[in-house]
């Protein structure tokens, strides 16, 4: 599984304009959160992107992106039939090849050198399969993810294979339907916001964008769960971390995350510490 | 002295982008950087503020002001000619009027319920005089800041008489010309980027302007020098804190300060330690 091409959905009416907060990056470097996003697809080896954005956000995009801007097309959703439309969007682009998946409100920090992108994009590529990024996410969040059941892969201890995908489920649907043997207890497999994905998902999301009555969405987890019907879909807990921008101080959050993780660890560590002095005196 | 009228310049090259970045207010709000900033102008008072912009940047503007765009005006500043350039481009609006003068790229945090500009107009309206907003700050930082000398007006604590005024003094210009009795050690009072003027400081603008040769700087510390020397003008030592949003995780730091002062304390502080312990773990 060759893999050239990735989507990226950028089109919540709430979350447009994060892609272009300014961020310093793990090496230090000032940019648009969306140059981080864009590095991150472009580390799995991808040569054109596609961003599905909201109507009259693309020059500010293409500002935001920078010298990556060489690498974009754009197609934009006009109305906002949810997430799920959104990637559809994008059939034309993606064609009949797999592709790499990313939203736009999230930042990913690997464990180790290689990206997390590129991680995924390799087991995907070992395993000629859809395959999800999933992380161990306490129940307390649930109702920020879309979570996934099944059961590990022999000899494989990262990788499950997928026989549930829920949208934000409630801790008893969790309970009852995605438990995985080996997670701590109280935790589930949630999105990670990264998928390789075939063009069969385009397919069910076609059926789904067209029994959908306007004022609905269409959700990518219930396409999820048909593709992983269909066809073997793995979901592999990728050692690294995921930031969502979108949530109350997550930004805040996805900066710290960034510094602390990076280049400027100690500098940012003092900074907050003569911060958290300061306010303890005034007081 | 009554002040009606607030310019606040945004036309910096490599800062314009800051007043449009999201954060979470002290009260747990999210909104624009220029949204806290011109309610801080509101706290004083004021009720018409002058934007002075780069060209083509009024429409992110006003979005990013929001409700509050019904109390703007607009200046584009054509050419890059310096701070006190910029402020020159609002003589139409100010008129022959006292005016409140912020920069785009500070927050400010006071120490009391009331707000750092509201401190300040109040001072000013006692004072019938021009008065600049300073913080005690450390050698180590001059090179960010203009600076001011002088001697404290007896029986008033926090202010101080005008005497010299330098942009960006090395350690031993303002050891020679900014010593001030009564401050620590190694500390000089350094702008906070809040003043309250008076119109004067127009004329000698437009004097500045008219001899500085074209790719030159104009500043607003040499027209403040020479305000000081023609009128009184005072310093004031404002309870509060100014956080530099322009250098290098400027951003994160008046996010986490912002925070830190407010409603959200204890959940940034919880998050932050969860953060903390993450990332040494996965070291």
């Amino acid at each position: 599984m060759n893999i050239r091409k990735a989507v990226i959905t950028a089109a919540g009416r709430t979350q447009h304009t994060l892609p272009l907060q300014t961020l310093v990056d793990r090496d230090g470097v000032q940019k648009s959160a969306l140059r981080i996003i864009l590095e991150e697809a472009l580390s799995a080896g991808v040569e054109e992107i596609c961003l599905v954005i909201c109507p009259g956000d693309q020059s500010a995009y293409v500002s935001a992106a920078g010298p990556l801007s060489a690498h974009l097309h754009f197609v934009e959703q006009s109305d906002p039939l949810g997430y799920g439309h959104a990637l559809y969007g994008a059939r034309g682009f993606v064609g009949q090849e797999p592709f790499l998946h990313l939203v736009s409100d999230h930042l990913y920090i690997s464990q180790q050198s290689r990206r997390c992108a590129q991680q995924l994009a390799e087991v995907a590529a070992a395993e000629s399969c859809p395959v999800s990024a999933v992380q161990p996410t306490r129940e307390s969040m649930l109702p920020y993810y879309g979570a996934v059941g099944g059961k590990g892969v022999p000899g494989r201890p990262l990788l499950y294979l997928i026989e549930q995908v829920l949208e934000k489920p409630t801790p008893t649907e969790a309970e009852q339907r995605l438990v995985v043997p080996g997670l701590r207890a109280g935790h589930y497999l949630c999105f990670f916001g990264m998928h390789v994905l075939t063009p069969t998902i385009m397919e069910i999301l076609a059926d789904h964008c067209g029994q959908t009555a306007l004022g609905g969405s269409v959700q990518l987890s219930a396409a999820l769960a048909e593709l992983a019907s269909r066809e073997r879909c793995l979901a592999y807990d990728l050692p690294g971390r995921r930031y969502n921008m979108g949530v109350k101080f997550g930004l805040l959050n996805a900066q710290l995350a960034l510094a602390l993780a990076g280049h400027d660890r100690e500098e940012v560590l003092a900074q907050l510490v003569e911060l958290l002095a300061q306010r303890e005196a005034e007081r």
